[in-house]
């Protein structure tokens, strides 16, 4: 898959580079003389002057060898959107639906309306769009096609309190962009164009920094106040392209594994622990995210290291001990996204963690590193999983194909 | 109250253009020289570099003769908590509260943690927060206090299918930044705060365009699609301070009145009518927010036009012309969020707008057009008000003053 062809314009792997040296939505980077005064005094942010390019107009390649959202850098909004087929969607209305959407992804995507958009004008800002699909295990199977051993549900954790309405699902759509009505309506979109076919079986908004808020790169902070995804595979390094795209398994190979779990944190009981017992925890300072063993967020972190009294630094049942492991290939990419739902009555928060993970092989990379926070995490104290759903996201497609069209076509 | 001496950090009026001309934290505007091509090889988004301020430092005063988050360009998200008394919460308990959420308000906006703040990280990045208190009837009269006449529930209106969920309420806290977390991490600052004093009644979240994905000053869309806020009267002018600021009602002068309606948007049935209908449902165009009888969004709508067999251009039944009154009196300033929450099971969407006016006197100046719209408005076919709370706003405070001061002390 990854071999095609796709040109400049369609291949996503290095093509931001060109895309953003070449021109496009960002060929007008000037000098930004002054706050605008009019703006300022009505309180509006001075950073976007004329001859500056919005972020709005940004956007980020849909065609190429993998689909886009998943090594694009997290965008502030995330939508996840999960289908369950209707009973007579067959093979060919699989391929009619995976069509219609992937033409609609392509469009809006790169900022232009989909075909019978009746709101176009909410269209026009893309901001870092990406629409990425996902399919479950029905969705193969209802497509005779063979799915990858790790394309079943997740053992039973004894931490689990999984809720159905959060759970499972046959086709994912993950929806990203720095703009939250640009998000609402691709997701309106999609969701109309999948009504001959499937049903929305349940849906979860997750939201990260918005852009502009802090530096590009600062790794985002969870509701719990922690640094979360400083140990990550970086995208566009050949360790990323190990961890994340799947090579062996006929119609996946060029995409990869999509494990989705919905993580209540109980930020009520997060809040009776001390800094130290915070810290201990995780096994890195809540401060500024750096291993006990260091002072910077990038620090290796030392396991041996002992305490006076001889206790290891980091703990043996810190998040950062039980997750990492020794074999190099139980490694997996982080994508979360923080979600902060209504209180139910009587509560004072609903917040948590859309803990979203990409790995070639879901059985071999994520499930043993799942598998011992099970078993030993102090982390769990504070958080319980609450929906659980795992993914095949095909490759992607060039120009004129469609996602998904490994499997079906 | 409007002529207390604040200095000129704390003054609100006028401060903002002292505020971005005279430096803090957007002082460090120099020239943009290029993309970082480091952040584009990742997607990163274009517009921080180093020399740039980020839209996350900036800062709204808090101190002045009135509330912030009124005469604010509205943020990207805002967070709206409705509150309960405790029964046994009297006047000294509602002095002690106002006296805590002033300080926590008026530290976490400029960037500062609250006292006692568990997750102070998540306190570093303001992004324009504004925190706004909005006090109930029920709260006026456990202080001992005179409401002012307009501050009851509205009559009832027979387009209304109110629930209790989301009306009434004793305490309103407005919260609004354009970052997320910004806004989460507030939120929950203040609710831990009220723990001893009430009960949390209703939250609802919205959202308007993200920082940096259109231009400054551009109009917001709502899920219609529509152009939605061009007919307001403009913060920093001599009839904005009319239509908004109370001057008449003891202590809410220099505050405001505070009508909050939770309207949803039937976005299948919208769907359905085509694009002349809608025009003419608001009588202005949607592609650009222009009055049937003009091209450009600020055109002077003109009422008395017919078209060529006699008919009012900018029909009878038009939002536009039901909302508008020959009254002086009877203008509001609204400032508006959509909404777009998990559809129940079933639908497709569970959107709609936060609908929030502030006015000087409610029964004056909102109810009168909301009973006009009630009796005709051809938009009431696709939307319901399904929550309704009104609020007195009391003024602005100094340094070492609260919220809510005119009333409690
Ligand atoms: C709400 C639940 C969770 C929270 C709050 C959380 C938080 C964190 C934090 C703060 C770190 C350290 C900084 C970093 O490298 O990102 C971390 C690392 C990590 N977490 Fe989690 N996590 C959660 C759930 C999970 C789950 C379910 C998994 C996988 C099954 C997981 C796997 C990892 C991995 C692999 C690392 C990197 C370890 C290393 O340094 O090699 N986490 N997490
Ligand atoms: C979901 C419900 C609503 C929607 C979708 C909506 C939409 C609109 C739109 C598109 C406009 C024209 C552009 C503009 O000037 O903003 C408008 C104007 C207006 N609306 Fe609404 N509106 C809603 C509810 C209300 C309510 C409840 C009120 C007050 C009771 C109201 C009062 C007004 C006023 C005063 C104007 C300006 C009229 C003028 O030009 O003088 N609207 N609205």
């Amino acid at each position: 898959m990854a071999s095609r062809d796709r040109g400049p314009r369609s291949d996503r792997n290095g093509s931001t580079r060109r895309q953003f040296l070449l021109g496009g939505t960002v060929a007008g980077v000037g000098a930004v003389s002054a706050i605008g005064i009019d703006a300022a005094l009505r309180g509006t942010p001075p950073t976007a002057t004329a001859s500056e390019p919005l972020n709005g107009d940004v956007t980020v390649p849909f065609h190429g060898a993998h689909q886009a959202g998943i090594d694009t850098a997290a965008q502030a909004h995330g939508l996840f959107l999960a289908l369950d087929l209707l009973p007579d969607t067959d093979r060919d209305g699989l391929r009619r639906m995976m069509r219609i959407l992937t033409d609609d992804a392509a469009r809006m995507t790169q900022g232009q309306s989909a075909l019978a958009d009746s709101e176009p004008e909410l269209a026009v800002a893309p901001a870092r769009l990406t629409v990425t699909f996902g399919f479950g295990p029905r969705l193969v199977a209802r497509a005779g096609g063979t799915a990858p051993p790790w394309l079943a549900p997740l053992p039973v954790f004894t931490i689990d309190r999984l809720q159905p309405e959060y759970s499972e699902g046959d086709l994912l759509i993950q929806i990203a962009a720095d703009d939250p009505l640009t998000v609402a309506h691709a997701g309106r979109m999609v969701l109309k164009d999948t009504r001959s076919f499937a049903t929305l079986r349940w849906t979860q908004q997750g939201f990260r920094r918005a852009h502009g808020t802090v530096k590009p790169g600062t790794t985002m902070r969870n509701l719990f106040g922690q640094v979360d995804g400083t140990s990550n595979p970086e995208p566009g390094t050949p360790d990323f392209d190990t961890v994340v795209w799947n090579a062996d398994d006929g119609w996946v190979a060029g995409g990869t594994g999509i494990v989705l779990r919905r993580i209540a944190m109980d930020l009520d009981k997060w809040d009776r622990l001390d800094r130290p017992g915070r810290d201990q925890s995780v096994g890195r300072y809540q401060s500024n995210g750096a291993p006990l063993t260091g002072s910077d967020e990038f620090d290796e972190p030392d396991f041996d290291a002992k305490t006076p009294i001889g206790f290891p630094v980091i703990p043996e049942f810190s998040h950062l001990r039980r997750s990492r492991s020794d074999n190099a290939r139980e490694r997996i990419f982080r994508r979360a996204f923080n979600y902060d739902d209504a209180p139910t009555s009587g509560r004072l928060s609903n917040a948590g963690l859309i803990f979203v993970s990409f790995q070639a092989d879901i059985d071999r990379q994520f499930t043993p590193i799942q598998r011992r926070l099970d078993e030993l995490d102090l982390l769990n104290e504070w958080t319980t999983p609450i929906g659980s759903a795992v993914f095949a996201a095909p490759p992607g497609c060039s120009e004129g194909g469609y996602i998904g069209e490994t499997l079906l076509s």
